[in-house]
């Protein structure tokens, strides 16, 4: 689907992000001329599949609308401070200020897509709320139309605000997928597959959608059941830092009941 | 449906789990002829559907092949000890062992659906597993015959993994759904909605199924990015039970990287 103004685009990083950004920019009718990485082989990896030129130095950027910077926010950081662009430069990471950016260009931004990535998994990124924020409202309205060139749904979200949206990212992907993996940890000493949670981890998301987590919470911690929490710690002794997690976590529920 | 084998059914309790069972039993062919509750309006309400008898004393109880104790973990073990049928008797618990309903009839059993219930929410029992446990081959044929009536995952599981697969459970559901809750809470205080989660949450749990969650953990833990989680345990300071199961998961986590 092209759109109404397509965009010349450099991606600096071919990590996850810029994998999933990367085909979705072309597929949406958008130019990406360049594909940086300081390793060869990842760079040349993504640009091929776009039809862009792989770079593994900086001093090689071409001409651009939009520099977008999918990179670690470590890696952000220290570019941010060394490289000088014309054009816009956005960073797409979550918890960093946009300020960081305000020496690598005169017009600079966020393009946060709040999703997980990972390279090799296929993602509707119609799907994904993008949050954007600039310096100047002609940069804001490039960012917009960018975003809304991939999904419906795009945000204006101060730097504030975003930080506070990856953190509830943190809890609700991370820390929930942690979760699964203390579960499974549960079900491998027991010679059980995964694949037995399907249902139950498909209905407890569904049922948190639909309803709010709040009012979906049971369990034993949720009824105050203290004998099954007794005997669930005693389960997992020998297991310390599992032992600490239900806990923690328990107690949270209970003072929810409160 | 109809099964080959319509078995007579007694429910005891008319909770969320009755709730399920019952219109499935139905349809798969069975009879269901009384729904027992001590609140007259809540056997009622599930009688009704099912074309069964209300009852609110046990000592009204109808000749059954089975009877399934649907209750909570305490009514259980109470009821166990004043209860004796002719029939089959199971409950339905992930915790309780199959020994405490030796007592209340010669052949007992477990009948556990690995599953989150909450009344008005329509489930597809079919992919649900059924954790059977029978006091005897006898009856072990019955209730994996019954459960098989219903789903198409129907497994043998003994008290001791049961217990053990429903803390695994309570991991995946009951922990999950309140890492959800304490994301919605930050997303509250900033005015956004819990949707804006949906996409990540959806692709969390999918990436999980599809890939083990070890493999599939992100996030500043998993890459041990202390900056971010330092800026994190301030953002949550004045949240005392969100700033323990942030800590406590993100050194589970760290951990699961050594």
């Amino acid at each position: 689907m092209p759109v109404k103004k397509s965009k010349r685009i450099v991606l600096i990083g071919a990590g996850n992000v810029a994998g999933h950004l990367g085909p979705a920019l072309v597929a949406a009718g958008h130019k990406v001329v360049q594909v940086y990485s300081r390793t060869a082989k990842n760079a040349s990896k993504i640009a091929k599949r776009l039809g862009a030129k792989p770079i593994t130095s900086l001093r090689q950027l071409a001409p651009a609308d939009i520099y977008i910077m999918a990179l670690k926010d470590d890696a952000v950081k220290n570019l941010a401070r060394k490289l000088r662009v014309r054009g816009i430069v956005v960073h797409t990471s979550g918890p960093l200020n946009i300020d960081i950016l305000e020496k690598t260009a005169r017009n600079y931004g966020v393009f946060y897509p709040l999703q997980t990535f990972t390279i090799g998994r296929k993602l509707d990124l119609k799907k994904v709320p993008f949050c954007i924020e600039a310096s100047d409202s002609a940069t804001k309205k490039v960012l917009m139309d960018l975003a809304g060139s991939l999904s419906a749904h795009v945000l204006s979200v101060s730097s504030a605000k975003r930080s506070k949206l990856h953190l509830a990212a943190v809890f609700a992907c991370n820390f929930s997928n942690h979760m699964y993996t203390l579960a499974g940890d549960i079900l491998e000493k027991e010679n059980l597959p995964f694949g037995i949670l399907e249902p139950l981890i498909r209905e407890t998301a569904q049922k948190a959608l639909e309803t709010g987590p709040r009012k979906a919470q049971t369990g034993p911690a949720a009824r105050g059941d203290n004998g099954t929490m007794k005997e669930h710690l005693a389960m997992l002794k020998g297991d310390k830092r599992a032992k600490r997690v239900y806990t923690a976590v328990s107690k949270s529920i209970l003072k929810n009941k409160l």
